[in-house]
């Protein structure tokens, strides 16, 4: 099997990445890889649960922003990949039946109808790219469960699930408000600084979602370090176990989608 | 003597205001009056020094942004006030002397010469009116020295000075990062987010330059408030003791110039 390096990763196009993912050359996460696209999450479900998810959508901005959907049938985000396949381009996959995990596949041909829709949903993996190219100082420190709580709209309700970034100084916190708030399709701004038990975090050190996928051990803020929190797509996964659809597919963690759009392509200003 | 209320004088337009000071019908501060209009703090120094002051601001961008300046002579912000005239609009004026405060008089008109120049500087009572239009709950919570230094230039060194304002949610705190971003020109967004002791703030229910200005008692944040701290123009007064020149004249605490323009029409977006 070919071995590809983070670095070879990082420089490919969207297609070619995708094109390694679709072949099973590639089956591992997809954070951090083609330098400067934007990347969403990803939620599939039948097309009778389709106009609740998108007032859902309406009623929270802030945790689902549509990026692209397709309409019943065709697997094709006409919008940001129109050659892409989501059945297949994402390296793999959370199935869910009734709530329900059933199985975790690197693809979804086998279970894909033609009454399902898919919706891209902003990742904040995105504005990662602008705040690195900022000289923003921070690291990634993985994601929680919190007490917020989305507006239900149908079957779709649960718990907001953000990302927890921690910044080396304030000046950086406050560049990545400004910097992330111009990718409003992204999560945009924060929804928390500080204080992460205000929202229902026990331990920043343990995240219940998904740990930092840049290799970094999650931790306490050091002195002077601040601590910010977006919301994030891990939020479908929460929604998933309680709409309890007979099916809904979402990214398995850190498995993005890329698309063919740049994040500065996508930004607000 | 004529009495006038807070409501009336949010409802005066600027030449007003500015007519009801300079006749000595008003003698009190010039915060949250006029309804919207920008105001600006005000350095007033021999023009021998005016080249110095003005590298110091463009090094240090964050502490000193020049909104307008006059030059030798005439008294007039041709800019944001053509018809104003700086030596009598403001209600009260600092006046240092080698570093030592001489006087503290409601006009200066017996100290203008025909070789001193007027800086007005961007001042974060400008883009209060903006938190508030977007309904930002928060206290103005006073202004601290900090441990903060400027980059020297000339005779013009010392620490910044901040107000502090104090949000009721971390939600709010992050609006008004976006909003104060806006308007760059009068400190645009905080340079201090948290814990104040970082910047050298002891105690930050003690402010030690300037009492909060809406009646309210300097207070520590309660829980789930966040506090943020802005560069602000009494470090002008600290510039003053530092930089000991023949004459330098700033504006007494609180009362700031205030400008014809709206707030609004010198925000960058």
């Amino acid at each position: 099997m070919t071995k590809y390096t983070e670095a070879d990763m990082l420089d490919m196009s969207p297609k070619e990445f995708r094109s390694i993912v679709r072949s099973g050359k590639w089956t591992g996460h997809s954070m951090n890889k083609c330098r400067g696209y934007a990347v969403t999450d990803m939620v599939i479900i039948p097309k009778e649960y389709a106009y609740d998810y998108l007032v859902f959508s309406h009623r929270n901005p802030e945790i689902v922003s549509i990026v692209d959907m397709t309409e019943a049938g065709p697997p094709r985000p006409l919008r940001v990949a129109p050659e892409a396949d989501l059945r297949t381009d994402l390296p793999r996959y959370l199935l869910y039946k009734y709530g329900q995990v059933i199985d975790e596949p690197t693809d979804i041909k086998k279970y894909w109808r033609g009454y399902l829709v898919a919706f891209l949903t902003g990742c904040s993996g995105s504005f990662d790219w602008a705040l690195k190219d900022a000289n923003v100082q921070y690291q990634v420190n993985g994601v929680f469960s919190t007490n917020i709580s989305c507006i239900p709209v149908g079957p779709f309700r649960g718990n907001m699930a953000v990302s927890c970034r921690l910044f080396k100084t304030a000046h950086d916190a406050i560049r990545a408000v400004q910097i992330s708030s111009r990718h409003s399709i992204m999560h945009g701004a924060p929804v928390h600084v500080g204080d992460a038990e205000a929202i229902g975090i026990k331990d920043i050190s343990k995240p219940d979602l998904i740990q930092p996928w840049e290799g970094l051990t999650p931790r306490q803020p050091v002195e002077g370090e601040v601590a910010m929190f977006w919301s994030c797509g891990a939020t479908n996964r929460i929604i998933a176990v309680e709409a309890k659809l007979p099916l809904m597919i979402v990214d398995y963690p850190i498995c993005v989608f890329i698309t063919d759009k740049l994040a500065e392509e996508l930004a607000v200003l």
